[in-house]
Order: C-alpha cells, then structure tokens, then sequence
C-alpha cells in the first residue's frame, strides 16, 4: 500500500532509503541527500527535489546517472541481475519475450550507442513497448551527445516519478 | 591482482563501474561520474578525480554519501547484508568480535550520533580497533554538524583511497 507523504516525511533516513533508494536506479545518494528536504508537502515536492539535486550535478554527475542504468534486453536482464524495479519495468515493456532476432538488433543499437555516447540508452520502458523502444533507439541515435545527455536525464526522471507513484500516495490537496 | 592504471584507462565504463563501483561505498554514480575524465595519470589521478567530485556536490549531496554508509557493528552487520569491501573492514576492526556490552554502547552511540546529526558515525575502520572506534565516536559526538559532515567526508575518502589501493597498482613512476 502506498504511504501517505506526512508517513514519508517521519521516516529515519535508513528507512527512507530503503524505501525509496531506488528511484533512481542505483543511486540512492540522490534520495539520501533529498531527506535533507524534508517535510514535502507532497509526492510532487519529493520529485521536484530529487529532480533539482540531478540538475545541479556536473555534466559528468548526470552521465553518471545515466551509466548506473542497465541497458534494456541486455546482459542483467539475461543473467537475473537487474534491480526488481527494472526488471519489472522491462517485462512490462516485453523486453523479456524478444526472440533472437530482435534480441540481436537491440544489443547491436545498445552497443552502437554506448560506443557513440560513453552511456546506455535511457528510456522509461513504462511508457514505451517493444515497437517504439527499438525506433526511439534507433533515432536516439543520430543526435548531438549533449542533447542526447539531457534526453536520456528526462526519462529518468519519467522513470522516477512512476516509482514514486508506485510508492507514495498520490494528494488531491496539498497537506502537510 | 590489482590493475595497472593503463588498463583502467581502457576499460568501458561498464566494467570501470562493475570493478570501482564501491569505491565510495553504495555510491556508483561517483565512479560512473569520473570515468568521463579519463585517462588516469596513475591511481592517485583517480582519487583525485573521485576525491573533487564528491567535493563539488552541494552539502546535502555530502550528507547524502554519509548516509549511504552503514552502521559500524549495526543491523547489517548483524543480518549479513554489509557490502563485501564493508564486511571485510569492519571484521578487521573487530566490529564482528564485540560482546553484548560492547554492542549494546555501539548501538547507544551510533543511535544518539544520528538522531543529532542526520547521518552515521563514519570512519576508516581500517585505520582503527574496536578501541579508537568507540573513542572516536564518543568524541565526535560532540562536534558541530558542520564539522562532524566534513570529518565523516575525510573518512569517506580514506575509505575510498584504501579500496582503490587494493584495485589499482601503484606505480612509482607516473607513465599513462
């Protein structure tokens, strides 16, 4: 069930990054600074903090980010390895049922784009299907690296509020 | 077998960030950062790189590395889910040998140093016993906040330089 925002906002730092710690994927620094925020006044507050923390990091600060995110159909997912949130989000988008075919196009562009960028291809897999993930990466492809840095930095921060949705209750109005 | 630095310097940021993830415990996001200013001179280059990337974060960020680390002979500890690389240092310290009085103070200590500054009591487990632990964390107890996040940052970093030394080769003469 998910908490009410006055519930998030008496959380001990532990027990709030182990809830939300993973938000965004593997980097629970980002949630353990927020805590420093607190009280929110609502989930949209939360998100609106980790949210300024990402753009007041360095241009590498946001790389960073992007290159603790897994690549979609890649080596975690076929190894088990991926953090429950992603491979929830993965399945969801069909990423588990490719067959070898499109297994194989998708680890070429992921491949293709690492080497062009330095970082994975970020996409919020939730809002996408197997069909349009393959054609955004496949565009994603021929843009500018800088552009294409601060794309992969908004789907991640798509990716964080539906996991802040999935956890946090949503308010109609805004009470402390 | 530890790396020669020229190795690191050509590794994709997947592995650099699979091999030094844990520099800065639970924090791969600062490896995966610095990986954009590579090539690494010699191992104390990348120290330094990690070393100006935590130190460019704004205060919360700081707080945010703290909080990220552990208790010292704490609950994961206890239930076996540290990290190898904090397994390892707090065996060394003797955090994993303390009788039931010992304990008891720890979890007194560690307790009242969080609730009245936010973060854990951080330290170099491996610059010190169980002895000059339970000193330091009485003394630092008392210390102002302010001065308490940048001693705990200090400690991070020695973290940091000790997990590197065992990753990384020395190398006395600074070839790339």
């Amino acid at each position: 069930m998910n908490m009410e925002i006055a519930t998030v906002n008496g959380l001990p730092y532990e027990d709030f990054v182990n809830i939300f710690g993973n938000v965004v994927e593997k980097c629970p620094i980002i949630t353990a600074a927020v805590w420093s925020r607190r009280p929110f006044v609502n989930m949209s507050s939360l998100e609106a903090a980790i949210s300024e923390f990402i753009d007041a990091l360095p241009e590498s600060g946001k790389e960073g980010i992007l290159r603790c995110h897994p690549d979609l159909a890649g080596r975690d997912l076929q190894s088990g390895t991926l953090t429950p949130e992603s491979r929830e989000e993965q399945a969801g988008a069909g990423m588990d049922g490719l067959d070898s075919t499109e297994l194989l196009r998708m680890a070429r562009l992921n491949e293709e784009y690492k080497v062009r960028f330095g970082f994975p291809f970020v996409i919020c897999a939730r809002m996408n299907d197997k069909a349009t993930i393959l054609q955004q990466l496949s565009e994603r492809l021929r843009n500018e690296r800088a552009m294409e840095r601060a794309r992969g930095i908004e789907e991640v921060k798509k990716i964080c509020r539906l996991r802040l949705q999935g956890l946090v209750l949503i308010d109609a109005q805004n009470k402390l």
